[in-house]
């Protein structure tokens, strides 16, 4: 596998991990047809988990089978398919070795009763199913979150030691948060921080708004003179908050839309701001393939910088 | 490594520590420009796990990029450099060997709803990232307070086995105290005293007060005519809490201040109080290098008896 | 070591214990001014952790300094001394094999929030510091009560198998008790029996006071026409309650009082009623040293019938 | 990574082994310019090991340095570097991700007093390492081959639980074999055979003479009528003792040569035989580098029917 | 502690290894006069494990204080000092950071009945002890090879993991072996080879005569016209065979020998071939200190080019 300069240059980023993790991120990032690029593409299905397989997957019926998602990454020319458990399970044999896969390790619902997730798999799930990675959520801001940063820890450690990548969801929520603050600039620079300085190798966090929700933060804000009019701008300062970009952070394609222009011009926005790309799930999956397929051609094209 | 009388002197009050940990303290006394004089300057960055990266390095983008600290540390002549996992994975290679390295194993931050913190990172990590020491934060006065300590015991036991130092923030909060009382002279003695008595080699605590937070402590501070009129009568009563000087206490550099010569005038106070130190954070890597490296210089000249 | 037929005897009272464990019993039983009479003094010094460094030690100065209680216990011919974790660590190579002691496993302080206490330190940390013993409080009464217990359970298990001593201070709390309770003979008396029950070698209590505070204890203590009206009397019972003296049952010197006399008196009766001996902390090292030599003279003549 | 019918045929026959295995033997089959086809080409360099560095390197000296071999793998197309411990650690971060690589765990050397060889790496070194695949040797017919196969057992079930793919070098030698029975058709079958047996993915065996070695075979060889004129009639034997292809079977390219087209010839004979690839290190790699690729390039195009 | 270019360059060599690793690699290469040079020299005192302790320390008995070796090597400006368990638990206190120690973990002695070493220490035991690195020694040739291979294998890799270093002392010997075989050119490179491929960072080896020693080896050596005339042109060979200079090789002073000048004559010609230092003993320890600190002045004189 060729390794382009811009790769190794972004793997000479990852200096204190072994040659095993960086394998599997060189893997990831020279993947589909954005390899090589230093950009990536994933399909995250995590929703059935989150949401209820109805909600997820009844908009494109075809979307029940886990090996339509495998298909689809890989149609698509993706960098990488996300999946908890069983999902990969179903899948990772027929498929074996033509993605690389993150096997997301734990995962809320919508049953329950606390903002926390369940761990439902393993390190050693993963190597067995062949995945470059680990997926693991935590909720900054929740009741729960140390115990997740420490859920976090033990199974990085154990990772990283078996050149696993760690993938690392940091979604925001929690009594301190209304709403608005769950997407606020500061909040989702703060998440991102907080997963790079638990020893995340890629970032996953939503795309800011310009909400600057914590009042010890407000001041900062206006004294740096930070321009946050645009999402480019602010896609920046989340990228200075993941070490300058020695992290890789990539953004969620945001709530489910009908509104492809929308969503491709949130995409220009991650692309001009410094974003290492984008995780899009629903709103690639709830579309028919054919569609799916137009719209993940043109934002990957929009990273190329040619759309 | 020459190492000086005086270190030798402060070695031999860890009477029970093994040679490893030996070692490793003597790395750390003996590094900088303070090299040797028994007083210790460490720098440490933590604060964009407890304020966020926009409060922490706004004030001066560089410091985004975690280089710039092990940079700064190395270029100010100071002891050592602390930091949580991932600000010293994205540097320990480059920086290997280069200053004596703190992995601050918990952190607490600013969407937290409970008093406690998150356990980032293991005494492994800091085996395979070359640390010298671990460090560790209590919060005497939280409800979480015994669940920290007994954490504490696990992590230091293991570390002390295996010849690394353990570094103990002790920072009093929670419901027996209001704001005043985490500064109070009683409980800043307090705090620093369970660290001791918890096992700690290096104490750090915050700069106390004149307060007498406990009702209970009041009639023993009067009747013991404690002189408690200047900070450095204040430090001294610290230095007694910390064995009588036989355990190495610093303080913290206080709440970001925009006036040096107060800055200064803290540590003067500090020096001739008999502390072992300074631990300074935001006060320096806020400020441009240029201004930070002066701001160091004369601390050290301070602690030199020089300034 | 010349083994007293006395001592002899109270080791057999420990008769499923391994002969490491009454190799340690044995040390402490026959060292100092006591040694080999079967009753013991004891020094403890886990007040800092309690009520802090200056109510502990500003009364007394020099007692700052951990080597100072070493000396203090060796000076006075005490049987052992027993400390915290750091409070040990900074003597214990100084004072290697001059005494017996007794590592506090676990301990509270004057800031906690609940009726529990922080585990500080371990069965190995006892062994490397050479310790004959391991101390452990519990709390009968308190919320945390069977939290404790089961600690206790663990600790004690791993310590016997080591060959070391168990002592436990049984001290009730909580919300079944008022103050009055607290020292009130029958839950004095139910409190070492449950300490003996869990599997203590050696049990400290708090000297008993007339008050019955359990209802449902009140029928039967007037049942069984106890004589209650001396200190002495009362403590025979809890002599009783502890295996009906299988096991050292030893008491607190109480309250800190500049009564001596009124302390010689508490231990006359503690002698009379069959008592092993005294745990004596606050009551000494606050003391100017020569005094509290004095008074630990004198307490030793009591016990030996001298006085 | 697109993965074709051919290497999906191959993948189906290990049809009891996880997908993280079938996903890193998908990397080596699709890896290089045979990537795809079902052929494969490793390098292999243990021949430092085997038979001393001047014996291996001093014909093309810049072969002494560890990355010259990566660099031959990846600039030649080949699907696999195989490789001792030091010779990996030494280039396995510069050339992360680069080219699959294989572990070969133990090693033999021209000093043994013994028929063994040492273990010399572990499953955790090819984890941290990035490696696709275990390499390990068994010596069929050695006093030691039980022990080695033991060996194997125990690392073999580790590298699969971890997803890891086996590759087993079967070289008989013993009492019970002259030099000519080493490479004789019955034993070199036999030995093919064993391997598959024990499990191997992978295996490796060199070309076949004409000879029948064991007494016992030579009936059943006569009887059975076997063509054993040709060595690609031999090679369709050896296939056939590897569970009639279900396992992947290459040969070593044979003694140091200088003349390439008698090579070329085996190739073919291979080839044709149904085997699936070569093996092919000292003849590499000890011509000067653009011979060595000029060789390799013709050994590619003879697997892929084209010369 | 200031890392120089040239050891920076060296540490990137060793290219797989965790930042700790390099943090002891660097603290040995920027220790004592030779400090950053790239160049070395060892202190290693094993003898009395080899020869006994008269044949050891009887012509110069100052050195039957172990203290005495860390002295020597700590006013000689050495980079570090090897010793068995015993030796170093008898100063590594009073020494405590003073100098890098590498704890030689197996040792053979003058009573053995076999070509073997036994195991005296642990990867714990260097971390308790502050240890910078382990030292093993292999037989290459001995009967027992295989076996010290593999218990290299696990105490490196445990090793490396903790952040040590891996010095590994090669010395053929065995049944396959003359005396003159021991020490020839082509058996020398092949043992610091086999190091080197078993994962050594350090490999210590003899200086090479112009013995060819295996027939299978000769016809290579005159085939390369390899200039084995002079120490120093056999030296360059060995250092090829590790990895081309990426491993660091030294050179034991060899035999006890009173002749200074020839004794300089070597170490200039271990210069000239490029070797990176000395392991230097008996000649130093055997002799007055002031002649040893005199004879070592001279060689790191030499080392740096001056001599």
């Amino acid at each position: 596998m060729r390794i382009t300069q811009r790769v190794k240059k972004i793997l000479d980023n990852y200096e204190s991990d072994n040659p095993g993790t960086k394998s599997n991120l060189a893997r990831i990032l020279m993947e589909g047809k954005l390899g090589g690029s230093g950009k990536l593409v994933i399909l995250p299905v995590d929703q059935g988990f989150e949401h209820g397989p109805a909600r997820s997957f009844a908009p494109n019926p075809p979307a029940y089978d886990p090996h339509y998602h495998f298909q689809l990454a890989i149609e698509a020319g993706l960098n990488a398919y996300a999946a908890p458990l069983g999902m990969l399970e179903a899948g990772a044999n027929t498929f074996a070795g033509a993605i690389p896969t993150i096997l997301k390790l734990n995962s809320s619902n919508s049953l329950a009763t606390t903002k926390d997730q369940a761990v439902t798999g393993s390190v050693a799930d993963a190597l067995r199913l062949g995945c470059a990675a680990i997926g693991f959520t935590i909720y900054p801001g929740s009741e729960y979150a140390f115990d997740q940063m420490e859920e976090l820890r033990e199974l990085a450690e154990e990772a990283k030691a078996a050149g696993l990548v760690v993938v690392v969801w940091s979604y925001p929520r929690g009594p301190m948060l209304d709403k608005a603050g769950e997407t606020a600039l500061d909040i989702c620079a703060y998440a991102a921080h907080m997963a790079a300085l638990a020893g995340a190798h890629i970032i996953k966090v939503k795309p800011p708004t310009a909400v600057i929700s914590l009042d010890a933060a407000k001041k900062t804000y206006e004294k740096a003179h930070l321009d946050t009019s645009t999402l480019a701008k602010r896609v920046e300062h989340v990228v200075q908050a993941c070490f300058q970009g020695r992290r890789i952070v990539i953004f969620s394609g945001g709530e489910a839309t009908s509104d492809d222009d929308a969503l491709f011009d949130v995409i220009r926005n991650l692309r001009d701001g410094g974003a290492n790309g984008s995780i899009i799930g629903r709103n690639t999956f709830q579309r028919p393939k054919e569609h799916a397929l137009a719209m993940l051609a043109k934002i990957i094209e929009i990273y190329q910088g040619k759309a």
